[in-house]
């Protein structure tokens, strides 16, 4: 399953300035969702396994209808709805345009068919390229920011449909494969966990809208914030420290948990993380991934935590979770997406080339989704998108193997429920306060 | 959608005693399953509309396990399963053959693909033609027997794939056609309602499970019951009959409902049959169908009730529902399976050629689901088949349009939970006591 | 605790004819009521352990609301209710005379204080005398009628205030006494199950409501059933039979039960019945009673169990649970209520005077609770008192050492969900067909 | 129901420094608890009418025990337990202190009586005392801040019975009165909403846990936060103010809240704040206080919101609501406690004295519930206080007409989940960035 696009997909966005770039990279957005699905059967993209994901031909669906409601409906004069139908049952979460279907009844849509959903996705990338050559100069920068946010938001599903595949997958009472190829060798050891340590200071957090190239609502204004002294580790944590954990009674001791995580520990019968069991009959570990049931490599970054177990774990370690603003800080000036990073659709594990480098997991901050001071909802439908989601969310910074590129920057700001463990979400242990760690080397702002 | 197999399946079930006409029955009941899925797309095998029904593709493969299970794992030596796994994935109750995937999850099974499905139906059939061709004389007899309850059992699951197939397009937000032909014509007035009268007496229930040709265990013991005095309607109640109670104000007077149902009606604001609406613009009764939502037929038979429901209309009506053994002993000489029926996946409303014809509804009785006297549950897997389901169900007599053909007598009994709204279930009224109607005709035993 | 009117109780209730004998009764009931509280402090009166139960206190009070309402209300002139919220307060289930608080919120009327619902009903009690006195010869037998009801339903509160209280008292962590008298010595052993034979003929069931001095309307019509042969067991099973079944892993082998039953055994974890428990050092099995926790006495008759408890255990026995119409024409001309029992909150487990004594434990049937043949619910608010809840419940029969006296008889029909576990109900092994067990004696009907 | 105890309640901590100062306190604070109780029924002391609420008896023991458990067995040599089975019954929340009773089960417990657990709470009154006067100067600081500290986790619960109490109240179908003195008059009219604005800067929060009299560990480490320039209302919000987000259709809009938040209106049918209604005949809106149901005060702060509420009520007025730092750096020179508050059991609505008085009404804060840099959860079982319940809860700052005296200063945290609704909790609202109130007066760090 190589990605034919990789390389267009690595260009920077330009400013979205050009028409002939941007008709491009709508082109390769939308053929890479096609490829994330190339290896599915029909019957792979209907189910919904569980009311927080979504079955892979909704995202189709939805990613386009996106597009339709607010380019071409907006912007391409005489545009008829490819199936007014649609308008229903692809509609997301955009109370202001209209009823919608339940969202955890995505699954009940075995109509239209995925033939018939992929027609829509080529008649509407048609209608795009049509209404791309048609649009006159002075509305060419709404236009062209439309697009791009409808391209942000496709990616961005693009993660979600490989994460709701790989639950689906996993679901299965034997498991799913997504990938067939070979499993690929162990990682090498990394090493003991190093920190980094930070000055106290005001640092400047988000971004400036005006300025940025392409970025959320939820990622402005740009505003001041003090930092006291604290210190970060150099990588994520590895499944082998989490299995320590694990093995020590982690999940049997209430001591380490934040209330609400310890009830959903006994609810649900929590042991370790949902995409790990023990092998029936030899009792070795394995982890689920897009190769279905493998060994656990220990020198991969643990991944598929919620926000209880990453909390829980870095308490157990003497550490905590860093703050959204903690992380951030430390990242305006080294970040590096994994090289490796575009194949793959799990964590590789392997080094990274910068002292701070992400992007193998998501990482979970003890921070809840919040606005930022001056912050405030747009108006019309696609104020919907962001504000509305900041409440008992903890926010979740980097970027992870199933991030598409263009996705990995300081200020992004993810966010899931604390329960949420289908992601490729991992912990960063932090120090501050009493538990401040030894530093290694010495960063700043 | 022609029924090819008409003919064949029309042929008496003759004592299984042939070879050649048990496998000829064989290939035609499997067929038949078939059949009733040519006109679905292959993502609508895959989803499960609710807990109680089953995507198309479980039906299609459950089937066939149970052949594989009870036939060729016990009589065809050195049989290998086509894949272990399938063990686990279709069996639907049967505890003591091993643990199974749990009901309400057969929705998540995206794999084995519906191709890969038809496989498994090929392979098994092949094995059985060659199991019919080894079986020595000796175990004729019970490989015979163990062969035509696998048909029976398909068959009845080829009702369940019909109404099971109709829940999950009627939940689709627009609703979904099964069939693309014409939608026929309304039905004729069948006139008002006529009862026939039957003295008292001890009645013989039930069958001889040795003398019948083909009989579930919990049709027997063939045993003797007293019977007061009572009448029956001689149709069940149509549309029009059931819509006078709707528009009377029946669903917001609990004076007319159980005390579940009342509950029920109450909380799930139950306004009408589960299959029933109006028109957002006219206001006009639609019902679904398999032509999709469709004007409300005044004159055929009302379906899709609950026991709740029709319980609920017969108090309204001053009648009450008929006991089960009230209705066998009325139809013992007057079941004319009614002659259209062969190709209709909903009731037609035409006239029976019979004084007390069945077949076009399920008709719920108020008895409950209870063993009969001297029943005792067989021993082995097979003994799951019915016994352990004889509690707070209710059962339901005669057949609908649903109803494979031979799966229509006098003594078979169906049931289901009195909340089930999805079955071809209607309402045949009796009267008794004080409420006795003025007879028409008389009957007897 | 000792029952200051049990003579006046035991009294025969000689039509209702005489005022004076009317009026007695009316008091010696009340007072009994009064007396089953008298061990209670305050608090226990209020709390309601589970939906199915009532607070005490509610008891009180509703026994007096249907005297008010049905009695004061109705004949009375001039008579104003005690309070006009109770109305709201203290109705059950009375749907055609207003709305009314759901019964799962009885646990959060903190007023009117008990004191206030002691009040209440010494002024319905001093109403009713004036009633007694004030009524015309004309209107006597519809005021002695409706007056007997109430008594009626009086009394079943007092098991049901019993039997709640119970509960109350289990749910207790470390559990409470009812009563502080010294427990009872263990009761003798029974010795092995025996069983009467019955032949087949046609019975008559039921009472005939004219010729009865009392009875619920469910009693009748009397009418005719035809019965197979059968044979029942002469006593209740004992504590130590049913303790077998569970040792020997009765609660781990769905084999023996039915498929809800068996679903409620995992999902509630039910490994014995609810009463029991293991002491947390010796191992040794308790049972919980009006005493608190005691020894399990082996020979006492096994009591709190379900219906799907009861079956289960039957089936294992190699025997099955009796008809009610089996257990009513074998009971009718052998019923002797225990002779202890008027002081007994917990079956004493002597043996009985009679061949088939009964009034120990309510026993199971297999019946599911039905309309008789040619029942009509009664017009007006009293027709609500049983047949709309005619569905999902099934029959006992027999009467309990809760029964109060008078409500031992074999027409009599209790009744409740299969899974309720917290009545004093047992089991009674019935044979037919099969298994047949050998007749030690003969009866008839 | 005067406060007799209220000037010994006014006066300083001073530093828990002399023995008598603090037995003083101990029995001051014990007497007010007893007092909040004098108007209740022992029945009112029972019923738990929500998971999150606890009956007043529970409150009266577990406050209790937590001197019995963390100062007596602590300091008392020889000390025995008044009843063993309190440990269970009355710990909270102390995972490492042993098993307990689910909290949703708190409403079981008819025993002990009210008045043995008010024999529990004289008893450990008489102990403490014998303690105090025994424990040698070497080991009174540990003692004093332990005695402290359960007498402020007492006062918290003052606060809970109160709150719990009105709760149940309001859930009897008629509403049941605290309070049976006169309803008091209309409170004046406040005028229209000012604002204060405050400029940007470094601001410190927090207390320092060594120089402070009393403070929780969640108070701590005093930090610094930068602030952009925002502004806050001088008085919370009336209902008139939230009337007109009523009337307008504030809770049919979707526009006006966040995500989970319009959730809960749907699912649970929010129309209005919990503890109103509109009056059945004659439509006027009536607010659920001490006093039972009274006319809506137009002039009062509305109370009783949850934080979904909140929110959407300051959406809706072009504001937000203020950050937790944001409210702390205004109010630390500014608080003034309202005169009028220790009688009153419902905000007065009186004007503050001071131009940014506090105390009516908690308000909501957009904060969640977060640790501060450097905080670290303290060991042992009184670690688990605050630490645990760091997730999912929003911040509220200031005080109610319900909180004892001593709870109100600018570093207190309260927090509740975002769908509480039955604190007196209110809003004041917020302005920053784009819908920046013109300001009215100004004020600095």
């Amino acid at each position: 399953m190589p990605d034919p696009i990789e390389t267009t997909l690595q260009a920077p966005l330009a400013g979205c300035g050009a028409r002939s770039v941007l008709a491009d990279r709508f082109l390769a957005v939308r053929a890479r969702t096609r490829w994330l699905c190339s290896t599915l059967a029909t019957e792979d993209h209907i189910t919904q396994s569980m009311p927080l994901a979504s079955p892979a031909k909704w995202h189709l669906a939805h990613t386009t209808w996106f597009f339709e409601r607010f380019v071409l409906q907006a912007f391409l004069p005489g545009y008829a709805p490819f199936d007014a139908e649609f308008e229903y049952l692809f509609n997301s979460y955009y109370d202001s345009v209209g009823t919608r279907i339940a969202q955890a009844e995505r699954g009940t849509l075995t109509r239209p068919t995925l033939e018939r959903v992929h027609a829509y996705r080529e008649h509407v990338e048609q209608a795009i390229s049509v209404c791309l050559g048609q649009i006159p100069d002075s509305a060419w920068s709404t236009v062209a920011a439309t697009l791009e946010l409808g391209l942000q938001h496709e990616q961005q599903h693009q993660e979600l449909l490989v994460t709701d595949i790989l639950h689906l997958f996993l679901s299965h009472p034997f498991g799913t494969r997504y990938l067939s190829d070979a499993v690929p060798a162990n990682a090498p050891d990394p090493g003991p966990l190093r920190v980094q340590r930070f000055e106290e200071g005001v640092v400047s957090i988000g971004i400036d809208a005006e300025a940025a190239s392409f970025a959320y609502d939820n990622e402005s204004p740009r505003h001041r914030r003090f930092l006291e002294p604290y210190a970060l580790a150099t990588r994520p944590s590895t499944n082998q420290e989490y299995l320590a954990f694990v093995e020590s009674g982690g999940y049997a001791d209430p001591a380490h948990w934040l209330s609400l995580g310890w009830s959903r520990v006994q609810s649900e019968s929590w042991r370790h993380p949902l995409y790990w069991k023990r092998d029936a009959h030899t009792g070795a570990w394995l982890e689920f991934t897009a190769w279905g049931w493998i060994p656990l490599d220990p020198h991969r970054p643990v991944c598929h935590l919620s926000y209880f177990e990453a909390d829980a774990f870095a308490r157990w370690s003497g550490a905590r979770l860093p703050t959204e603003f903690q992380w951030e800080a430390a990242m305006t000036t080294s970040v590096i997406a994994h090289p490796a990073r575009e194949r793959a659709l799990h964590p590789t594990g392997e080094p990274f080339a910068a002292p701070l480098g992400v992007g193998e997991v998501w990482e979970w901050t003890r921070s809840s989704y919040e606005a930022y001071p001056g912050y405030a909802i747009p108006p019309g439908a696609l104020g919907e998108y962001n504000g509305k989601f900041m409440c008992n969310q903890y926010v979740l910074r980097g970027g992870s193997c199933a991030t598409p590129p263009g996705h990995i920057r300081p200020s992004y700001r993810n966010f899931f429920p604390p329960e949420a463990r289908w992601q490729f979400s991992g912990v960063r242990l932090a120090f501050e306060g009493p538990d401040q760690a030894p530093s290694d080397s010495r960063g700043s702002h």
